[in-house]
């Protein structure tokens, strides 16, 4: 995967250097260039945004340092991805989807809005979620963090994502590790049992109960089993 | 502000040395401390994760280097912050209750699940989003950004955070900056006409229509104006 970022803060982004997104790098899975954009800019002062039309408070991103950095990266068919709070909600299926593109590009924007126009080079607009931050850089990074992980090969086989929370559509069953107590605190009983049965059902169960106190809105949407069905309603009821 | 972070990779967090968080660190606005728990890890080895009790496939932090630790960090009174799918959602809300604390602490996995226990160091469980990363780094990285630009003084004047997205409760209306036609694209006329009582309203109601047409949600919960409720009736009626 080829991974271009328009960013007037290249320096924002060593998370892609370290762990998995490094390893990927380092391994030809992916490559990432980063833009300057502000080295485009035509002004002789090498200005990137200016004040809006109309009046109003901050600055918005000029148009021409944008277009004239996107006309030196060959960009056809490529996804074209500005982060935006009125875009579509970034997801672990939009993860997915853009794991399987071969060219992703990302426009960042910093502290202010940009200028309409530059939004008809886009092919997606993109909302992390309904908060603000300075600027496009660390949204950028979750999304290529979250969508890298998924491309084939780039995570080993110690740390699959096939159990991830939401590959399944419900939320993960709690986990133990070593030691079996811990200040006060023990593993329970059914863990350390080696009955595979009895754990296999508990952790749906947990699973299920998780999912029904903090994340009801998942259910409406799940496929459940027949024996998933049945533990549901015996949650309820205990309830 | 004081903020700790724990993690496995300092390094991933060159974003946090630039920009706003960079100069409210500068400015003594925000003290941020690492704290690389692996060098708290009691065995020779200083492995920080080992295998799930009751079989399957990943790695659990264990709870031993994460509670030595926070024991050595004070943290009366700190909000002690997990990155989970299963947590509280992130939203501009929450990042304005952050930014009036004294003092916030990050817990960080990387690839993979927490035992357990460690979740009763905690204060807040949070999730960015509905998606899976390769750890708790970004995500805090993410939280940091939003949560410190809230904090007085921090944002300059020029770039106030009063008329961010979310925080009037619409989506933002289109913006444009010079020149007036660029690439054959040209400003509203409304905007240019320097006429102020029209570009509010114009400004009014593209929000109104942009968050009808993509965040229908969001108008649920609005508190709108007279003005706004007659507006958001045309808008109806001209669909």
């Amino acid at each position: 995967m080829k991974i271009d970022i328009l960013t007037l803060f290249p320096e924002m982004f060593s998370n892609l250097e370290h762990s998995i997104v490094g390893r990927a790098r380092d391994n030809g899975k992916v490559q990432i260039d980063f833009h300057n954009f502000r080295d485009n800019a035509t002004n002789t002062q090498k200005h990137v945004d200016d004040y809006p039309y109309g009046g109003g408070q901050g600055m918005l991103l000029m148009p021409q340092p944008i277009f004239d950095t996107m006309d030196k990266i060959p960009h056809e068919n490529a996804r074209v991805i500005l982060l935006d709070p009125a875009g579509r909600k970034f997801d672990q299926k939009f993860a997915e989807e853009l794991s399987e593109e071969d060219h992703l590009v990302f426009i960042c924007g910093h502290y202010e809005g940009y200028d309409e126009r530059i939004k008809t080079l886009v092919t997606d607009e993109v909302s992390l979620g309904d908060f603000v931050l300075t600027g496009g850089e660390v949204a950028t990074s979750v999304i290529i963090d979250a969508t890298v992980r998924l491309i084939p090969e780039v995570l080993g086989k110690a740390v699959s994502h096939e159990e991830d929370s939401f590959s399944s559509g419900l939320l993960e069953y709690p986990q133990y590790t070593r030691p079996e107590t811990y200040r006060d605190m023990k593993v329970p009983d059914v863990l350390m049992s080696g009955h595979h049965e009895n754990i296999r059902k508990w952790r749906i169960k947990e699973s299920l109960k998780k999912t029904l106190a903090r994340r009801p809105d998942l259910l409406e949407t799940y496929d459940f089993s027949e024996e998933e069905k049945i533990m549901l309603a015996e949650i309820k009821s205990e309830l």
